[in-house]
C-alpha cells in the first residue's frame, strides 16, 4: 500500500505513481521467480484526483501492463478525506517447487544483485532538496527517474527458480535487506562494497561526496533482485542473466555465523552504517 | 478498501472493523460460488492505532479465519497521516466452469435472496441517530449488529455453482443491485416487495414507519446473496439451501425487457424509490 506524502509525493506525475505502485508489487513476484499474471487495484481517491489525474494514472497502468505482461483483474475505488492511497495485490505464476525463499542461503553461496544499487535513494535525496554535491542535470534526472520508476528485472524471474538458493527484492536498502536474508537463512554475508554495482551518476556523486556510498548501500527503493547462488553454478547464472539482457553482479559470499551482513571497504575494514535500512515515516 | 469515517466509524470496535472488512470480501467470493481460501491484508494505520487497537483487530481476523475457513497469506502495513484504511484481497476456489456471473439471468428464472434484507441499513440509520420510530433495545442492538457484522452465507457457495444462472452479493441495496444484475443480463425483474424477507426487528420498524420499507430495500451493507435460478430447479435450490442451514427466499421473477428491477407494493403498483442504491460519501 502506498500513501501520498508517505511513499510518494502528491505532486508526482500520476502515470509514474501508478507504474511505481504496480512495479513494487511485480518486484516481489519477480524476486520469487514468478511471472506477473494479474493484479487487483484498490484506490482511495482524494479531492485532487480529477479526471485528468485519473486518465494519466490509467495510462501509466496500461503502459506497465504491456511492459510486464499482466492485466488488471479487479479491485475497488473509494473516496477518502485523507491522502490518496493505493493498494495493489499482484498474482503471478512460478514453476511448482521452484520459489526461492529468503531462508535458503548456504555458506559458500555467491551473493548477487541485479541492476545498479542506490540510484533511487540518491534520487529521493535530490527530490527532498538535501545538500548533495553539484551534479550534472542529466545525472540528477537519471537518479530522480530511478526513484520514481523502478525497473524490476522481469527476465530474471525464470532464472531465479533455476539457480537461486535464496532471493528477495531490495526494497528497504541493500544492507538491511541482505541482513534480513542472512537472518532468515541463519548465515552471515561478506560483501565488498567496491563490488556493489553503482550507476555512472551514482559513482560521480560518491566520488564528490564519499559519505553518499552509505546512502547508496542503505537507501531504499531499489527494487532490484538480491539472491544467493551456489558457487558451482554462479558462473552459469551470470551468463544466463547476461544472455537474458539483465546482467547481475556478484558482490560477496555467504559465510556461516550470525554476524549478519558485513560490508567491507577498500581496505577490508567492516563499514558501520548509521541506519542499515530505510524506514518510511 | 474501507476507510475510517467513510465505510466505518473510527470508534467502531476494532474486532468488528476487521471482521467486516474481511467479510465484505468473502461475500463477493461466496456469491460467486467460491469457498474462501486465503486473503491479503494491506492496512494504513493512523495515530489512534495503538497496540490495544491492533490486538483487538487481529483477534477479529482470527475469529473470522476460523468461521470462514481462510488464512492470512500476506500483505502490507504502512502509516498514514489520514484516516485508517484497510484493503483486503480475498482469493477463493470454485469448481471450474461453475462461477455464476451477473449476466446469466434468463426470463422465467426465479429471483432469490439469502438471509434478511435491510437490517444493516436500519442499523446504520440508528448509528447516525436518524429519527426512527422508537424501537426496543433488543431490536436496536440487532439492527446495529447487522450493520457492523454482516453474515455472508458461506454454506450457499457450493449451491450457487450448481443452481444459479446469475448471482452477486447485495452490497449497495437490493433494488439497485438487482437493477445491475438485470442490466448485465439484459432482462427485467419483477419483485413483490412483501415477499422480501425482513427480520422481526425490521418488520416492527416498518410497521411503525412504513417509509422505512424503502430504506430496507435500497439501503446498503446487506452482504447477502442475490441470485436467479431456473423455475424448474428453484424448489430443489430452496430445499438444498434449507438443508445447508442457509434458507433462501424467492422474491420475484425475471422478465424480458429493459425496465430493470420493478418492485410492486401490496396493491401491485410499482414502487418509486428516491434512490435505488446506497452511495458512500
Amino acid at each position: 500500500m502506498v500513501v501520498a506524502g508517505v511513499h510518494f509525493l502528491a505532486e508526482d506525475p500520476p502515470d509514474l505513481v501508478a507504474r511505481k505502485a504496480l512495479r513494487v508489487n511485480l518486484s516481489d513476484l519477480i524476486a520469487k521467480g514468478a511471472r506477473p499474471a494479474i493484479y487487483l487495484l484498490a484506490i482511495a481517491l482524494d479531492a485532487r484526483s480529477d479526471r485528468a489525474w485519473l486518465q494519466a494514472f490509467a495510462a501509466g497502468l496500461a503502459a506497465d501492463q504491456a511492459e510486464y505482461g499482466c492485466v488488471l483483474a479487479g479491485g475497488d475505488t473509494v473516496r477518502t478525506p485523507g491522502p490518496l492511497a493505493i493498494s495493489i495485490t499482484a498474482i503471478g505464476e512460478a514453476a511448482a517447487g521452484r520459489i526461492p525463499r529468503r531462508s535458503g542461503a548456504r555458506p559458500g553461496d555467491a551473493v548477487f544483485v541485479s541492476g545498479a544499487i542506490g540510484d533511487a535513494a540518491l534520487g529521493l535525496a535530490l527530490l527532498k532538496e538535501e545538500p548533495l554535491p553539484r551534479l550534472a542535470a542529466a545525472d540528477r534526472a537519471m537518479l530522480i527517474g530511478a526513484y520514481r520508476l523502478p525497473r524490476p528485472p522481469l527476465a530474471l524471474a525464470p532464472l531465479l527458480g533455476r539457480f537461486a538458493t535464496a532471493a528477495m527484492d531490495i526494497s528497504d536498502g541493500l544492507a538491511g535487506d541482505l541482513g534480513l536474508l542472512c537472518w532468515a537463512s541463519n548465515v552471515s554475508a561478506e560483501v565488498e562494497a567496491a563490488a556493489v554495482p553503482l550507476s555512472a551518476a551514482a559513482r560521480r556523486a560518491v566520488a564528490a561526496e564519499p559519505a553518499l556510498l552509505e546512502r547508496s548501500l542503505t537507501g531504499g527503493d531499489d527494487y532490484q533482485v538480491l539472491c544467493t547462488v551456489p558457487a558451482e553454478t554462479a558462473p552459469a547464472f551470470e551468463a544466463a542473466a547476461a544472455r537474458a539482457g539483465t546482467p547481475v553482479t556478484r558482490i560477496g559470499v555467504i559465510r556461516p555465523g550470525s554476524e549478519g551482513a558485513i560490508f567491507r571497504d577498500a581496505a577490508g575494514r567492516p563499514m558501520r552504517f548509521a541506519q542499515a535500512s530505510y524506514t518510511h515515516l
